[in-house]
């Protein structure tokens, strides 16, 4: 039963601001409830609530967080079919991929409490004292990473469990000991209220402080600035548009004290299919690349929005291929209103370009909220002089890239924007024939990848889900895999500190056995 | 013989803008030499230069880059007594203490090298690939810390040697694998000349590409300016003062494409003395504190500006002598005019502020560029309610905050802006009664003290020379020690990618035996 309700730490509370409904795609029909957007006091309870319980969450054990983690993982699962059901009704996503992304959800918080219980991501470095040194002897210093503070988080319309109220930003701000306000994403609040009344009963379950979680309702930009404006919050996770994304950018940097603002932003994923791999495999790579670029609508930042390939050879079959497999792909509900229209629009935009071709242009379907597929392409030399040709065209659209010759894909590359993810598809000898093309394509990205397609991330140590501007607003950091926790952390040296005062991770004795540098020198000591 | 010239890559190139003058302050006269600017053009070709070096160094082998730094090291000391005596002339700092910075200089150019010769330090995470896993394979996905691109440098008044030219932004840079453009301090650009030489002979010596490194004349805030808003540079590294370092950043901010600013801007470093402490070593700890207050005539940014105690006991018999040993303190030549001046002008402002006690101000001697002691008192409650008791006075020059209780320390701990240090003095009881006290101390800082002074920064593993705003425009890392390396490197991931082009630090043998997580599991595997 959803009621529509804000969750100020332990305590729900009807949003005293404007109301709105969630909205069904599929059906095309709102629903009945209405959700009260926070007021600006109510967020100014919630951020100092997670200021207080900062202070007491950050000295928890890491032992104990990991079971916070664990039991919102349970509480999770325990919400059962009712959660995949709201999920799908207010996202268009089918069941079973939405039963994956719980999966994913459930497994990217367990990940977590490993990741706690090993402790070695603290970065624990150890300099012993040197009393003896000369000219002036060497104090005792050690440094390990402390968490930073309250963070914002602001959940994706495009993953409503991975990446939203219980996803990888508030999983890896609270495994790093910091409390999490959730601002909710307007597309699936019924959904955020069922995951944040978990994460709450398991935050009981498990003895955590007041504050520790809450979950702000708003469907207005308001919201969320007055969010991030609030000094208590020291640190913002964001998935969505590079407009939503630089405008909290913005606002963080204009506070009297900046706050980092780790936005994931989107990205068109150039794919470089080199001739060789088109000659000799050509119906299968467009057949893998037709199932990327519509797959789940083609609403993925990881979406393969760009598509190098060289003239000649097996060229003009390739995209022959690519467009009647692409035109073969039935059409699919879209997130929201808001994303299908922009869709269109976007796609038009792009169609009327200069010098592109039409290849294959669905029928336009807002009126129902789906998706079609769109093909278009361009010459290399066109593609390099219009900035414009880079604009991010969220859902089932790519364009590809007629390059003339190596030196023109060069140039191709060298001036794309920075991205999520660059993929190279050839045969091993061009591998290595190409290999400054490759050089510079991974100057452009966070995640380089062969012979496979962008879609997909996987939730691992090694993910790095970030990239270059405007891909992300920090590139030396990733919204997924082992490495996000980073984000919400900041080294603290201790020097010349009783034995008794540090943390466990710096002690001598090494007592949870972590991988640490001790006078230089790596190792579990 | 010091030319007045630019160096951009291996040119020497005497600058088309406006020119200035060296000034030494310890016998108040400019030097005859004439610098001249260089022209945005100028600046412009020195960053397109970096920007193709970039192309090439990038893939230099840590090996030889750890050659081009050794060799950088042996340059600075082959110029031999001629580089002490200019910075000596340029910044009045004495011969001796120049004499251990360029020790510093130089250790921590080989500390980097060490770095790159062990290889650890890129962070590589191994994933490897699970083809049976259901219901999707596991693609291999290999993570690493890869450079960033052409890096700015400014260089700092007070470290005309460590913290310059050839500095550890510079040292961390080039050690990422990054081209550096040094924008040279207008207080010694004579220094900067013989360093820069040093720096391109050891880059010729060792076949470094040409752009690897420059150095941009200028004494305006356009220079800066121009540089940082050029489309190749990719991140900058910065020392000083707070507005200079938040003009950078907004600049950097309103880039077409934004980049990171690492900006060390000043704190004011706060010490805690505890009462039982007091009570039993009255002298030591106020003599400690005095030589720390009026070290290097107070010109660091660890100075001690701030030190907390408790009302009562001997509170009144330490500040006595705090002040007695600040006044037997002879005063001493600062940087330059300017510093000065600004010193004078800033601990006048303090002393007018409401409530605030002098208990010592030694005569301005702004004319001859000398500066003389000062201490100033206030009770905790007004401290706590003035935020502009907390702009920081460069220079030898503290306030003692006298807090009734506990509490009153707590309150003004918490009110307390961000700091690179936190300092505690107490006996070993005492810090346990004042654990919350020292945990709300933590919060605010870089680094923490435990019993010793603030100033001297050990260049070592641990080492953590950052902290919350405003000290550091970014927590997230610091400007001293190995981890400096970190502000210049961002994460690249590869997925599925042959084994022939990984970089060796990802080869499934790892041929140079660093540590790494394979598989979630740490080791040298």
């Amino acid at each position: 039963m959803i009621k529509g309700i804000n969750h100020i730490g332990y305590e729900a509370v009807a949003g005293t601001g404007p109301s709105f409904r969630a909205f069904n795609p599929t059906i095309g029909e709102f629903f009945g409830e209405e959700f009260f957007s926070a007021s600006e006091e109510q967020i100014g309870k919630a951020a100092e609530l997670a200021g207080e319980a900062f202070h007491i969450y950050k000295n928890i054990s890491p032992e104990k967080r990991a079971e916070f983690l664990e039991a919102i993982a349970d509480a999770i699962l325990d919400l059962g079919d009712s959660l995949l059901e709201r999920a799908h009704q207010e996202s268009g996503l089918p069941l079973a991929r939405l039963t994956g992304e719980r999966g994913r959800t459930v497994n990217q918080l367990r990940m977590f409490a490993d990741i706690l219980r090993e402790g070695s991501w603290v970065e624990a470095v150890v300099d012993t004292a040197m009393p003896d040194r000369q000219p002036l002897p060497r104090p005792d210093i050690r440094k390990m990473l402390l968490p930073i503070g309250p963070v914002a988080v602001f959940g994706a319309s495009n993953f409503p469990l991975a990446f939203s109220t219980a996803g990888g930003d508030t999983a890896s701000s609270l495994a790093a000991g910091n409390p999490v306000i959730v601002k909710v994403h307007p597309g699936h609040p019924g959904t955020n209220e069922l995951v944040a009344s978990a994460i709450l009963s398991a935050a009981r379950k498990t003895g955590m402080p007041n504050g520790v979680f809450s979950s702000i309702i708003g469907n207005r930009i308001e919201t969320g600035v007055q969010l991030v404006k609030h000094p208590c919050v020291t640190a913002v996770g964001f998935t969505g548009s590079y407009q939503g994304g630089m405008s909290l950018i913005k606002t963080a940097a204009e506070r009297p004290v900046p706050i980092p603002v780790f936005a994931e932003m989107g990205s068109i994923n150039p794919v470089v299919v080199l001739p060789g791999i088109i000659e000799r495999e050509t119906e299968m790579i467009a057949g893998q690349l037709a199932a990327s670029v519509t797959l789940g609508v083609g609403q993925f930042c990881t979406n393969p929005g760009l598509i190098f390939i060289m003239e000649g050879g097996k060229s003009e079959d390739f995209i022959s291929i690519l467009m009647e497999k692409m035109a073969a792909t039935p059409h699919g509900t879209m997130l929201n209103q808001n994303v299908c229209q922009s869709y269109y629009q976007k796609r038009d935009e792009l169609a009327t370009k200069t010098d592109i071709a039409t290849v294959l242009q669905g029928e336009n379907l807002a009126g129902t909220g789906q998706g079609t597929s769109a093909l278009y392409r361009i010459e290399g030399s066109r593609f390099i002089s219009d900035d414009g040709l880079q604009a991010e065209v969220f859902g089932p659209s790519t364009l590809v890239v007629v390059c003339r010759g190596q030196k023109e894909l060069m140039e191709a590359i060298r001036h794309c924007h920075g991205q999520l993810t660059g993929t190279v598809m050839g045969i091993s000898e061009e591998l290595e024939q190409f290999r400054d093309c490759i050089a510079a394509l991974q100057e452009k990205v966070g995640r380089l990848i062969f012979n496979g397609v962008p879609t997909g991330v996987e939730v691992c140590h090694a993910m790095i889900h970030g990239g270059p501007f405007p891909a992300s607003g920090n590139s030396q950091y990733t919204s997924v895999g082992a490495d996000a926790i980073k984000r919400f952390v900041r080294p603290v040296c201790f020097q010349d500190c009783p034995e008794a005062l540090l943390p466990n991770e710096l002690k001598d004795a090494n007592p949870k056995g972590i991988f640490r540098k001790v006078d230089g020198v790596w190792g579990r000591h």
